[in-house]
């Protein structure tokens, strides 16, 4: 499995080019991990952009939405991890 | 097909319960609509949480993320929805 971390900053048209060209490279699932509110709309878009350039080679792409721990600065934050697959 | 619309504000256990209950009087698929970034994270927490409240009885729920138009105070957005449903 792939993982991508995906920041409030991150450009979602190029995530969803790495997410494209993992499922291109038979990944699969890949995993977007993100922290905060603008990291999940960033990869949220990249998963609707990428279901658009992998739907012509056949995939139709979902995503699992999931909690998890990460430990920032010290503490443990609950953070969101996005499983993205062909259904 | 159920809509729910999400807002920053919302409180996600909340939106987890409606979206479970869609499920369990017979919906197939339930229609997340969200504007901004707040919107998507709460209603992405939502179907994590609503995951968890529809697994005991078979259903394993994914989302399909995809971006519509919505007009706001005369202005045309972009918005984000997120189709729910039992893979």
């Amino acid at each position: 499995m792939d993982i991508i971390k995906v920041s409030s900053k991150s450009v979602s048209s190029k995530v969803a080019g790495s997410i494209a060209n993992s499922f291109r490279e038979g990944c699969k699932n890949v995993e977007i991990q993100t922290v905060g509110a603008g990291a999940v709309n960033q990869a949220i878009k990249a998963i609707s952009i990428a279901r658009g350039f992998v739907a012509p080679i056949g995939l139709n792409l979902v995503c699992t939405p999931a909690f998890y721990d990460v430990i920032i600065d010290g503490k443990e934050k609950t953070a969101i991890k996005l499983i993205v697959e062909s259904e």
